[in-house]
Formats: C-alpha cells, structure tokens, sequence
C-alpha cells in the first residue's frame, strides 16, 4: 500500500501529511516524514484505566514522557496539532483486549468510545535529530537499521496495574561524544530526556548486548561505550501488564506526527498541559 | 600563622573575609570557607602577555573558564566583588619570573605594576558544592584528602607562548550519578563545565589511575568509572610553558573568595563581562 507520492508527502507540513493520512490516501510507516516535527506514541485508555495510567506516566517521565494528554472522549489532541482527530490520523493503530493483540487496523471511529483519553508519548526521533544536528553519529541510522532496545531490572514506578521493568535503547559512542549527547538529550526532557545508564550492560541487567530484545543489534566499537536511554517500548510492557479490557495504540513505527518543532522540544518553548480528567 | 579566629571567619560574608585577609590577621587555605560564594584561581600578567593569555582562556574555556578579567593597571575586580583589591585580597600569592617560582608573599602592593591585568578562573570548589547539593558523592571530599589530578594527551588550543596540554581531575562515580554528574556541571560553563572524558585512562594518555601526578589517589569502586573534567591547573603549566616576564599567581589552595553566589553559577544569572584590555 505504499503510496507513490510518498516523496512528495514526506515534504508536506505535519496537518498536510495528517489530512492525507485521515482521507485513506497514505499509509506508510512515518520515520523521516514531516522533518524537523516531533511524531508521538499514541496509547488510548478508557478514563477509569485513564488515571492510573495518567500516574504512571508522571511517575516515570523518562521511559513515559508526556507530550500530549486529550480531554475524556474528545478525539482532538490540541497539545500536539491544531486539527488532529486522534480517530484516524495515524497510519496504523493496534487494538488490544486485556492486554492481548487482536487487530490491526487504519481508523478507530468505529471503535471510539466517550470514555475514551488519548496519550501522546514522546519518542527519541526527536532527540536524534538533535544528536544528528550537532555532529554526533547515530549508530543504527547510519547503518539503516532499528534501533536496539532491550529488557533491563529497572523497575518502574508502579501506579494501580500499571507496572514493569524499563525497556531501554542503545547507542554506541565514544565518551566525549556520550558526554555530549548527555547534555543535549538533558534538554530534551519530552522525549526521553538525558540517558538512564552507560557502560557495563550487566549493570542494569542486560546479558548480550548482541541480542536486543526488539530491534536490530548494532556494533560497539573499540573506545565507545553503549549508552541506554529509557524507550517508549516500556508502556507498552506497563500496558501489557495491566490487562485493561481495551487499550488501542499506534502500530510500531507508524506514529502521529504532530505540529512541534524538535527545536522546541530542545528550547524548552514546548509547554505540556494537562486536562481534567473527569 | 593559623587565626584563632577562623571558625568565625568561615562564616563571615566574602567581604568581611577579605578584609581580614587584606589586613593581614588572617592567613590560611581558603577551602570551605563563605560557603555558598565561589572561589577564583588568579593569574597576573603584564598586559602585553594578557593579550595572549585571554586568547588561551577564551580558546579554552572548560580548563580555564574566566570568572573576571580586570582593567589594565586597576587591581579593582568589580566582576567578582564590590571592593576587591586584588594586590591584598589573596592569603599568599606566588610570583613567577620567566615560568619559573622565585616567590610566595601574602601582598603583592610592592611588586604592582601600571601594565598588570588580572585573571580570575574558576575553580571546581562550585561545582562539587553543586554535586553535594544534588546527593552525589565526591569521593575526596568523603576521604579528606585533595582531588586527584592527571596530565593528559589533550591538546590545548595554542594563543602565542601560551600552550600545553590538559591537566584534568578525576572523581569516581557510578554511571547514573555519572549522568547526572554532567547534567548538572554542564549548566556551569564558569567552572570547568561538563566533563571532557569518562572511563578509560589511556584514551586520554593517563597511564596509572592510581598514581596522579598532583593531589592524592583516590580508590575508584567497583561499578564505577573515572569522570575526568578539565582542571584550573592548566593554565598553570601554560604559564610554565610561555615563560613570561612576570607573572603572579594564587599559591595553591589559597583562593581569592569572591561575591559570586555559586547558585549563581548554577542558573545561568551569572554574567561574564569582558573590559577592553587597551
């Protein structure tokens, strides 16, 4: 279903690419779209599931860092684009019933409950753009591959059923350029902010660092060192935990692109606010 | 010469502290004394030299990031405090004439000259409050003794005679600590900034982490690594290096206290400010 003028779209400013997303037109997996925008992990909840998970969030800013929290049954997402209808402008949406896959799908209108409360979660798109910018390499988008995420023993804050080990991701580095990209990632506390971890992968409970648990492996070579971000793979463990009865979220790597400029999220222009949840 | 009175001076403003050194009732190490304000390594040159030596600092910031730069001939230094008179305000100076110590006076009224420009550097006592604020130890302040210092194979940036290569400090810590360690002295660019390498010695030319070539050994703990960041004893060995005329420095541990509030430091209120050096 790739579309032919993917190249063309890719261009397009974020509500351009959405509406075209939104009309059916487009279906693509959104890394590279819309460059220089901040795209989000999307986790839909009912509002009783909504608040604890609201807790999590907060509680766990660095695997779960809030981008956008939507009013109950309101498919708008004004923190993240002026026009978003969260319904159905995102490419690809997974549906899961107590905790379990059951369908894939390209719109949710039909699924959409007045319960309903969207989260927007930041992702490290953002932050490797801005690792990029500043001359640092970024090892598996050199190579053209996923990033390697894996498993780890630190254990996240706990809120209601909400609970679980964080997922982190890995970028090898030499320590002036680790040292670096500390300070740059500090910045960028929405998506993902400064690094959990660096070095000796057993410290945090990672066995082979050859074998990630989602993604690709990539090389540490002599003089670097692997550096660990907290991933926005742990709520979905924390989701899977939790068994809500239904809980819907973007399908991996097709995400919601949203009108922030990454150099907002790196100023610190980018205000999150959050609604009442009753 | 200790005073009987230091445990009251310690606690005395910046000021009060200077006038009691500048009256000469008072000779002692200035560490840990007006907690909260910081502390500056000095330098004087004749301002034919000082022109290169601010090109050194400037080139350099994170060995030799400047607090102060005085007028030329005026040993006023209104950048670090209301009232400083720079040729008395220092419990012991050394005096330098071609690179090389033929002297350690407590005034330097006799030895000043029309053409003296005054550096001010500062100096880590700042940050590690800032670590210590934060909860992260700093393992030689635990263990009492002096922070270990390196020589490295870091290259300066050169500014006519002046050159040489980094001198760092090391303090052990475990990485999360290490990450924060960085988050936190990187938003302090006037003292030395974030580190400039962490982990291994010898990319950076340290042969034995147990032998540093100034102050004392410290034990580095299992699960830890070694934070190196740039140290106010470069400018020292530059100095040995250029050979210049005359040349007037603090004597080791004997800091000029400034009126600087190292909360200042740490939020960015500070304000560097540069006079012409005509």
């Amino acid at each position: 279903m790739a579309n032919p003028n993917q190249s063309n779209l890719v261009k397009g400013t974020p509500a351009q690419i959405r509406g075209e997303i939104r009309s059916g037109k487009f279906y693509s997996q959104t890394s590279g779209m819309a460059p220089g925008y901040a795209q989000g992990n999307l986790v839909i909840l009912p509002r009783v599931w909504a608040q604890d998970f609201l807790q999590f969030c907060l509680a766990n800013p660095k695997p779960c860092p809030l981008l956008a929290v939507s009013e109950v049954g309101n498919p708008a997402l004004p923190g993240a684009g002026a026009d978003i209808d969260i319904r159905s402008d995102v490419p690809s949406y997974r549906v899961f019933v107590q905790g379990e896959l059951v369908d894939e799908v390209t719109d949710i209108r039909e699924l959409w409950e007045d319960s309903f409360v969207s989260f927007l979660i930041g992702c490290s798109f953002s932050f490797e753009w801005a690792l990029m910018n500043a001359g640092i390499g970024v090892r598996h988008i050199e190579l053209g591959c996923n990033v390697p995420m894996f498993k780890t023993n630190i254990a996240c804050a706990s809120a209601g059923a909400f609970q679980g080990q964080y997922v982190v991701s890995m970028r090898p580095m030499k320590p002036a350029d680790a040292i670096r990209a500390i300070e740059i990632t500090a910045k960028m506390p929405q998506v993902h902010g400064s690094p959990v971890h660096f070095g000796d992968p057993a410290a945090i409970g990672i066995s082979d660092i050859s074998r990630p648990d989602y993604g690709d492996a990539v090389p540490v070579g002599d003089g670097e060192v692997p550096v660990f971000w907290a991933c926005g793979v742990t709520p979905q463990v924390a989701l899977a935990n939790a068994k809500p009865p239904i809980a819907i979220t973007h399908s991996p790597g097709y995400m919601l692109i949203t009108d922030i400029p990454d150099g907002d999220l790196l100023s610190g222009r980018f205000q999150f606010s959050l609604p009442f949840l009753r």
